[in-house]
């Protein structure tokens, strides 16, 4: 990029081109731009009341860290709202620790409650004890797929204990977009309809989901972290992301390179539609499950199933 | 594949593996699979009336020209029915004129009346010459993008004037997931209402366009078509496909090959959603294009605004 100046103050030297509208910003500009965009998006979708209090899943990863900055930043302001850390220990060795570290010290420097659920306690395995077990009873799941169930779970419950009225994830644009594709590859556009920046309030024991980053896109996270001097974990987890997603995010970082503003393109069009997915998706009668007592549109939970199988 | 016997005739050597439905077929009965699906197609979703002129879009490759014989085959039955092709000459130097043979020679044997429209004598133009003036004044699109709008115009004028009540084309399983998929990445899902197998009555110019191999995978035509000995054109086009559609080709076949039947588990599901997607997606109002009394959605419709494009 020539160095020139910002296209918003006019005054200080550009640090960064936004392809899909054109701007050169400078650093504080893009600091200020990613967090009025998180204000907008969170008023847009109107994900909180003044009052809230705000569970943060914080992982120790650049988006998740990026959004506990963010969050304590915009609830200072709201003095009856409250915000908690709550860092959820799959057991994954030589990983999972730094990552822990990392949020732990991000919560003390921000003055942010910090809770820590682990896999261990809630359902009697780490995930690497699992990952073994998979692979020696040769079953058919990725590690992936595992952790994807009992997170959602442990994060659950991690957010109902600590008495949040929401849970606030870091899903990025870019997580949102490929997650739209994934659903259509794997035949399951219905799925759209409930992968809401807000989820409905199902049960009484779900505590509501909200994406305040979802329009935001990956790169610009990363790069507010960096220029916040934000710590956060980059190793990547060595269970790694499966090829599909990968090779969808290939797709969509090229055809974004070619056509800045591909992403929002493609969330907003599937916006346009959600409304009419919804009329068709039958709504999700919420039952609690037989066996652990937790909110299930099914007699026996996923999570109960996966750890039958395990155990047996 | 292991030398074994037919799934279905219990008699034969099966020489076709199905992973996605795990039967092994002999020659004969892979070919009546082919046949009888394609009838089965054309019979759900109402392509053809008992007496209907149908015009089979003939490009000379594997896919259209065993949909020739599959329906000369299939409307034999029909003795009200007839069948024509029709072939549009886009004017590629080195690549149509063979096509255009191998569609003749295909016509001759079956005894199928074959006529050639060209885009030279309806636009002016061969694509080759709008190829070299696209390039002369630095134009946006690609040639597929003119060759893709002018080749539907030429196909609808086409089966009118040979009196045709339904068009056919050979777009294959494969062709309508990739542009699902493709639909999805331009951020155009209300698209996918409009993409049916059968095309809705929208203008009495319009001669209704069906798919009898929309539910056929493309390697099961082109085994098809290498049992039957049927003579095609196999050159690639040489101004080949968009890098982006060959890279949604890659990935879909590779999910097809780890999970057999992806490919129809995505067709359906955008089956199942199509009529939300219906009433959302307004009714194109059809009027005559102001400059060439062509059906239009806009006053002057997307071919003339190309032409314009190239002749100023």
């Amino acid at each position: 990029m020539e160095s020139t100046v910002c296209t918003i103050c006019k005054l200080n030297e550009a640090v960064y081109f936004r392809p899909y509208s054109g701007e050169r910003l400078c650093r504080k500009c893009f600091i200020e731009s990613i967090e009025e965009k998180t204000r907008a998006t969170i008023s847009k979708y109107e994900m909180f009341e003044f009052d809230d209090r705000i569970a943060v899943a914080v992982s120790g990863g650049k988006d998740s860290v990026s959004l506990l900055h963010i969050l304590e930043k915009i609830e200072r302001k709201f003095p009856k709202s409250s915000l908690v850390a709550v860092t959820i220990d799959e057991g994954i060795e030589g990983y999972r620790d730094e990552a822990i570290k990392i949020a732990e010290k991000n919560c003390g420097k921000l003055g942010v409650e910090h809770y820590v659920y682990s896999f261990k306690e809630l359902f009697g395995y780490t995930l690497d004890e699992i990952v073994e077990i998979v692979k020696k009873k040769s079953l058919e799941l990725t590690p992936c797929a595992y952790c994807g169930v009992l997170r959602r779970r442990a994060l659950n419950i991690a957010a109902r204990e600590v008495k949040a009225d929401k849970l606030a994830t870091a899903h990025s644009l870019d997580d949102e977009v490929q997650t739209i594709l994934l659903n259509i590859l794997h035949g399951d556009p219905l799925r759209l309809a409930r992968a809401k920046p807000v989820t409905e309030e199902a049960h009484k024991k779900l505590v509501r989901r909200v994406k305040p980053f979802c329009e935001i896109p990956e790169k610009e996270i990363a790069f507010y972290a960096f220029l916040k001097k934000i710590e956060f974990q980059s190793n990547p987890c060595p269970y790694a992301a499966t090829a599909l997603r990968s090779d969808i995010r290939r797709i969509l970082n090229r055809l974004e390179e070619k056509h800045p503003g591909t992403k929002f393109t493609i969330f907003h069009s599937i916006e346009r539609i959600r409304p009419a997915l919804e009329t068709l998706a039958k709504k999700e009668k919420m039952q609690e499950c037989k066996l652990c007592g937790e909110p299930s549109s099914t007699e026996i939970c996923k999570v109960c199933e996966m750890l039958k199988e395990i155990i047996s």
